[in-house]
């Protein structure tokens, strides 16, 4: 069953005091640069630096005594696995978190300094599932799914939520589409709470299987992409696809020029730091590929875990 | 005459509509990291991208319209350009700036988008005092000096009164010194609005001028200063000298390795961008040059100006 507006109400009382509240930012330059109002919901100033502590966290702690007590467990290099293991300490659990052995030092030390146990296999999809389903057995773990998940979509919808009562008058919103867990949540929170809201999905076009499963009308699995928008590498999942299927008005797709111009002239003009995936959703504005001019634009800033050392406007 | 507090509470009320009132940030890991509490006061998202749009615009805003009419002059190639261009352009007067015909593109470019008239001229300082002469003569323009100004010390004050309206209970406030005229501004605000604040001034060890001046109770200029924080290369003015040595309690120098630190992790884990200069101040916090331990600190982060192309981790 898909989460309702009242789930992700519910998700934000229970985060409330976990989750930041993070600011919506607006910029003359950004406004006057793409023609229209735009409102950013700054979710790299989350905790973990991504708004995926949301629907992790809202997953952890809307767990029983008893189901928590034993723990919860993932399989994740990613975001995901940081917000997992640091919501599991926020309720004093164990975070079981399945990880590449290849996945960069970095990820690992993250996931670590969060307080999560990490158990490397091999850098398959059979030997994480495999894996992750043995250290269930062992612990009896809970696992959260990264974003095919009632409860991590309704933890997702809660920025959107936010955002509305920030900025009621908004037109649109925009939110950038992996497996569709934010947008699912985004989805159904802007859709709820204002009535004719426009949703729009924003993909890279190297990776664009969200953008042909919706055209195709099935689950079109994501292949072999290659976008520096790490976050969006992922397929859509069964509980997310049709979700997205009933509120979206469309996935549109950006180049990834076009994805590195925009991240630049956030980081340069906003003074914030936005990750490639961010950065998808400004770019369905700074290339202008639907007319949203003159109207009042939402825009999800998925979050801001950047690699400082390569930055992808010098190659 | 110095400025005082009401000339500080004057300059806010005049560039109210003007500049943007920005936000105090705080940050978990930050405060973990330097053992301390610590509020950032961000004029990286201060309009020119730097706290140096309240100065020109005090000082443009406050001339009477006859005066305005001749339109104001500097010789700069940094962020007071920009900033009194924007300001005499939000003023609708001419803002002549005199400039080194070697000064990179990027600031001439920046420049010319505010709207000002610019002078190119060699890149000696007699060539620079020169030719603003001659500007000035045909124009009958007012100089606004970038900090030996008293309307620019008191627009510059303005960050630090909203500072301490947002965050009464601070026992220090940092702020970088280049040529003093922020450090001049937040050292009368909050010394006069709170009895006992302490005001402590942050600068390269590479560039000790003010450090030394301080020290030996005269103006020692700065000599071939040679550090990545390029907002704090200026010596000291005789507007400003005396204004610290009052109300200062010292000068801490830092490290460039501790400027480059500290920056970069205001980058990967507050998720802003600061320029050097403003890292500067947290350098302070983040060297633990003196024992600043569970107090509340206000840092004063002086703007968001850099090159994104080269930045100083990456060498």
């Amino acid at each position: 069953m898909p989460p309702t507006l009242d789930d992700i109400r519910e998700a934000a009382m229970r985060i409330k005091s976990h989750a930041h509240r993070t600011p919506v930012l607006t910029s003359e330059s950004l406004n006057r640069q793409v023609g229209t109002r735009v409102f950013l919901k700054c979710e790299n100033f989350q905790k973990v630096g991504a708004f995926k502590f949301r629907g992790a966290s809202n997953a952890v702690f809307a767990l029983t005594a008893r189901e928590a007590d034993r723990g919860v467990a993932t399989h994740s290099s990613g975001n995901h696995a940081q917000a997992l293991a640091l919501a599991a300490r926020l309720r004093g659990v164990p975070a079981y978190i399945v990880m590449p052995d290849n996945a960069p030092k970095v990820k690992k030390e993250a996931v670590a300094g969060y307080g999560g146990q990490i158990t490397f296999c091999e850098p398959t999809l059979e030997a994480r599932e495999s894996t992750l389903a043995k250290v269930v057995e062992r612990t009896g773990a809970t696992v959260i799914h990264p974003y095919n998940n009632e409860r991590v979509i309704a933890g997702q919808g809660t920025a959107a939520l936010e955002l509305l009562e920030d900025v009621p008058e908004l037109d649109v919103v925009i939110a950038p589409v992996g497996g569709g867990g934010l947008l699912s949540g985004t989805a159904i929170a802007a859709a709820e709470t204002k009535k004719g809201m426009r949703i729009i999905g924003a993909e890279p076009e190297m990776a664009d299987d969200a953008f042909r499963s919706l055209n195709t009308g099935e689950i079109v699995p994501s292949v072999n992409p290659r976008t520096i928008a790490d976050g969006l590498l992922t397929s859509l999942g069964t509980l997310t696809f049709p979700i997205l299927r009933e509120r979206v008005e469309q996935i549109v797709t950006v180049s990834e020029k076009g994805i590195i111009e925009s991240m630049k002239f956030i980081w340069e003009r906003v003074k914030i730091v936005i990750e490639p995936s961010s950065a998808v959703a400004v770019a369905v504005l700074w290339e202008r590929r639907i007319d949203l001019s003159n109207l009042k634009v939402g825009i999800i800033l998925s979050g801001g875990n950047v690699d400082l050392a390569k930055l992808p406007w010098q190659s």
